[in-house]
């Protein structure tokens, strides 16, 4: 028998239609947002690939080469699709705003947690520098994850530019940033004592990781801590810039109406090495898992022959987002799968039994008949087993008299529907 | 500068909006005949891919390897991923009725009018042996490409145990039926005499190559032309049961309502090793391009170690369907993008701009805003060249009202309404 490959799952139908809910919800809050879709290649040019990622990460593309010998990789996030299309296609107006949603593959270590394939959701806006596009993009993401019903979920943000002033100030090696960052990174998985390890692996003396830990352990909400923070990097250009960005992240979150969920995290790093300033991650119970994350990276898009153009975005997590809901039960009661089965009492009223579930069909009902010749209590038998909601039984004897029977699955309740009237009965309102 | 790799495309949004719309309407038509969705990762082991392909196929296919070394294949279509799922969960209630609609991949020539990465919405039954199964996922097709807003488009069908009751007559070796049907296969790209060159190739001899083509000749309304095809076969058993099923799918055609569609075509004989029974194929205009097609494939289950269940599905190709309603310009007039752009009269106001904006996306209307601190006049540049279609102006002296300015971009009227109507005066109706 064979089986998925490694790393990869199937999607029975029970759990693919809740899946589709889950993401259909994304994709309406997206474009109520004002977000347009964009259609990118699944693999795309190694070199290109490549470009913008650290080793860590090329180590996980999904490498090989067409039968030209191309060299290839399966896209293993979408942002750098977004930069090459942007890069390319100057004519785009600015703002772009756009969405993406679809798998993308890592070669990861596998868990039940982490899969090699699974599917992201983005959001991005390209052409502004203003905190008010950071904003707007945590808000879409916070009002998406409220649409499909999480509350209590947490935004935690940082600036890039915070932390390479800490290194500036630590007089550590500039060369070293993005390993300490990546060290930072782990904080929630590691530890403080896992981080410190980390970091004296990196050369950094015990006094600097001292201060380095104090320095991030700042959290909690932005407005009261952030004059803390101002304290300590007044000195620091990039710092105070930083700062500022924060500042407006903060101030246009109550105009977007998501400050209650903020959280000021100076040991927030994001691992990624593109950021350039804001990050973010969202989550939910346990700060080790984020369902959703992403940050500012205005110097992308150039890397890819572009225009210098700001940018940036958020990227939900549709696995762990799906995994979130069901633990807390919100999909259970969802209502999904077919709604209406068309049983027939006898063979001689099969015909009209298709021609009355074809006028389900064509009037939006999700509509399914038999088509096993079964008998009438083997249809009730199937149709209960497969949860339809209603099932329309044709007989002849009601048939004559122009109707059918209509048996609600929940309540059991029967009743004689007149035909004409059908569609309305079974219309959901 | 990187472009999309060779065969591959990216989709800018005025486009993507268009398909997506076209996956949304298929997906809907599915969706009210009970079929279900299932998921299944884009690869699959290249042991199992290999299993059901004739050479042809196994030489399009995009093979890698993992890190593992594990062999590896990006899907080129959805069947076998279908019959995998259906062998190892026994579990699955009977009929199974699946949808996948997703990229798959090919390498192939690439031209304007063949990617290698393209998209294929699929509907099968799996359970059901009688040609109802046939029928209602020809139906199913034929009500999505009609709900696309297409007409005119014809349903070939034929059986492959016809064909291979002329093998029999004709006594050519059984061995040969598969290359035999390949070569019919492309009548309607290389002509009669091209297919009569093939066949000679074959080695088959001019009297039966005319005897052949004379046989696969007939075309037509299938009851008018099903008695000739009987006097035919009347001696072939396998002949008579392709006969009986081409019968049923007529008969259920028009109980289903797709009969005036219908033609019956012994040419039609669709290249796939594995049909067993019915096969069909959808094209509009030119009938060398199909837009949809599929058949029935009794053995396949079997051959990926699941019990012996007859299957039979349709698979529509959404490129070929997107490419034929843009020529026909059906997509012309879609109302597609973002409906309501929130423009700031003054600095004054954006905050309250922001407020507004959010409020009609949580009520589901698509909106933008102003994010670049632009004048008015340049608000309306952009929301003019960007097709919004009102735009809502947030002014001082309106608010003091109690109201904001809304302009219809179409009529350029402009109407003052209070804020507490807005929703309502904006909602699609």
């Amino acid at each position: 028998m064979f089986r998925p490959p490694r790393g990869t799952r199937d999607y029975l139908p029970w759990e693919m239609w809740r899946r589709n809910w889950v993401i259909d919800r994304i994709r309406e809050v997206f474009e109520a947002y004002g977000y347009e879709p964009l259609g990118t290649p699944a693999f795309e040019s190694w070199e290109m690939l490549k470009l913008k990622s650290g080793e860590d990460i090329i180590r996980e593309i999904y490498y090989f080469k067409d039968k030209s010998n191309r060299e290839l990789g399966l896209r293993f996030e979408w942002t750098a699709s977004l930069c090459r299309v942007v890069a390319s296609h100057r004519e785009l107006p600015k703002p772009f705003k756009r969405y993406a949603i679809g798998p993308v593959w890592r070669y990861e270590r596998p868990s039940e947690k982490r899969l090699r394939e699974f599917w992201q959701a983005d959001a991005d806006i390209v052409g502004v520098a203003d905190p008010i596009a950071d904003a707007e993009v945590i808000s879409v993401a916070v009002d998406a994850l409220k649409r499909l019903g999480l509350e209590g979920f947490k935004v935690r943000i940082n600036d890039r530019r915070i932390l390479e002033a800490f290194i500036e100030l630590l007089e550590l090696p500039r060369s070293l940033s993005l390993d300490i960052f990546r060290a930072i990174d782990k904080l929630n998985k590691i530890g403080v004592d896992g981080v410190d390890r980390e970091l004296s692996k990196l050369g950094v003396s015990e006094e600097k990781r001292g201060k380095l830990m104090k320095l991030i352990d700042v959290k909690g909400e932005p407005e009261e801590r952030l004059g803390e923070v101002e304290e300590i990097l007044k000195h620091s250009e990039v710092g105070l810039q930083g700062l500022e960005a924060l500042r407006g992240v903060v101030e246009y979150s109550g105009r977007f109406g998501f400050k209650p969920h903020l959280l000021l995290d100076l040991s927030l790093a994001r691992g990624l090495d593109y950021y350039t300033g804001p990050v973010f991650e969202i989550y939910l119970g346990d700060v080790s898992i984020s369902i959703a994350a992403g940050g500012r990276y205005d110097e992308l898009i150039q890397l890819y022959g572009g225009d210098p153009t700001p940018a940036t975005g958020i990227s939900l997590g549709v696995e762990r987002i799906v995994a979130t809901l069901q633990e807390l039960g919100v999909l259970d009661d969802l209502r999904i799968g077919t709604e209406v089965f068309v049983a027939s009492a006898s063979d001689s009223v099969r015909d009209k039994a298709i021609e009355i579930a074809q006028r389900l069909r064509r009037a939006g009902i999700s509509t399914d008949l038999d088509l096993m010749g079964r008998s009438l209590s083997k249809q009730l038998e199937y149709a209960n087993r497969r949860g339809f909601r209603k099932v329309v039984i044709v007989g002849s004897r009601e048939l004559e008299r122009g109707g059918v029977t209509v048996r609600d699955m929940e309540t059991g309740e029967q009743r004689f529907i007149p035909l004409e009237s059908l569609l309305d009965h079974l219309s959901p309102h």
